[in-house]
């Protein structure tokens, strides 16, 4: 079982460290993430620049790569054979902050697994409910058991191709987290803001900023689960077709020369 | 009405043009785009830096703004009043390439459509299907015009809260096109190898590269139609939450005291 741990809170984010060490109970990992942070970045694929890889040494004393990449080119490069090695499974995090609702096409973590899933390979990303970044160590070493518990079940069982699992975790020690729940992507508020400034020489800039994202935390979501003390495991696909529109789609008036052309497939509700 | 047009390949490109140029036929148009290419960008809020916006002078006289924020950048600041009036549509593209199947959570041109359902807008990403990104003026102009199609009747029915249009056309003379169709998103194949070189000092960097990614043209997908001739409408959904793997999520063999507290909610096959 080789397994590849990356993040996109850079390297020597503690959290990476704290999900390296509990992954080891599973197997050979290794290490291969972001040399910066790349938080909100999305799914990139660096095409205009080549990358450099540089090897480090965590805080624990352990070798690790780190990429000039996003976390998505860590993940492709591993696929691509950069570790020599053929990979089992991908985990990424343990983001201090939570990646739920809308957030995941922007999160560097969940993207991660996102890129991993693309090429076949099991994934999961793990996040910790921090309100604002600050984690202690009783709340990783948590996050890092709730980590593998969710690793352990998902080795034996499996998933779907083209499914990642997308795992958030309540900033709590482990005693006071209630439990886990097999929830849905709730809808995330975002409060953003435009802030006009100017620059010494009068220049406008502008700043996209407002409070940190709430959401509204429903009953069987992974907002919901957050807000009520449970561990949330969302199951993710890859396959973004909102078919409930299809129909209405089909329906919709088109000319008569387009209502003849446009085909209701048999396959319509087959998913991919 | 007014629209916003904006795009991934930067804001002089021919397709966002031509597609500007067909949206005043329904009502104002605002441009702001990225002031380079951001192509497989993927969904980016920029957070570490502010951003900049200048005037600049498209090719036809027309005035539009270039940002150095990615397409979501430019979505993120028309939403957060950057042009001082609401919007009522926000339009993407045209790209010279395909966005089909896995290609949407990479793509610049379909992440800035993304945006803008998550801020509770109507949207819809273009793209042509070129070969090499190589797009004659014949193609640009048959693209626009399934681009009008499309907006046209969109214009008429709306869609659901939080999905958007997807719409891919074949790079092809507009008589040559047989019409369109209500599609799924398809499954794509990357070809993509590691070119490991070494540079003039001798330190190692890395190409991920390949061919053009080529995709499974199933009847009823994206990548089916546009082999086909047809243009693609493929509806998306913000909510990625894999349903169809839920129930056996909640089945895993999760130890006793995990079972008794992962909730099979009611509401578990409800969509957000």
């Amino acid at each position: 079982m080789h397994i590849l741990v990356t993040n996109d809170d850079g390297v020597l984010a503690p959290g990476l460290l704290a999900l390296a060490r509990e992954m080891r109970n599973f197997g050979k990992v290794s290490v291969l993430a972001p040399d910066r942070n790349w938080s909100a970045s999305g799914h990139v694929r660096t095409l205009d620049r080549p990358l450099r890889v540089k090897e480090v040494t965590l805080e624990d004393g352990s070798r690790a790569f780190a990429s000039d990449g996003a976390p998505s080119d860590c993940v492709a490069l591993a696929e691509c054979g950069f570790l020599g090695e053929k990979l089992d499974l991908v985990v990424s995090g343990i983001n201090p902050m939570a990646n739920v609702g809308h957030d995941v096409t922007y999160s560097g973590t969940v993207t991660a697994a996102m890129e991993a899933a693309i090429g076949g390979l099991p994934a999961i990303a793990f996040s910790l409910d921090s309100p604002d970044g600050q984690v202690n160590g009783a709340a990783w070493a948590s996050a890092a058991h709730f980590a593998s518990r969710v690793v352990q079940t998902f080795l034996r069982y499996g998933i779907s191709r083209d499914t990642l699992l997308n795992v958030n975790i309540p900033c709590l020690p482990e005693k006071e987290i209630k439990g886990m729940r097999i929830t849905r992507q709730g809808l995330r508020v975002y409060h953003d803001k435009l802030d006009r400034r100017r620059d010494p020489r009068g220049r406008a800039y502008y700043w996209i900023i407002g409070d940190v994202p709430t959401g509204i935390p429903e009953l069987g979501t992974d907002i919901g689960a957050l807000a009520n003390g449970y561990v949330s495991v969302t199951p993710l696909h890859l396959d973004l077709t909102a078919y409930q529109s299809m129909p209405d789609l089909a329906n919709w008036e088109w000319t008569e020369e387009e209502k003849a052309l446009i085909a209701q497939p048999a396959s319509i509700f087959i998913t991919g």
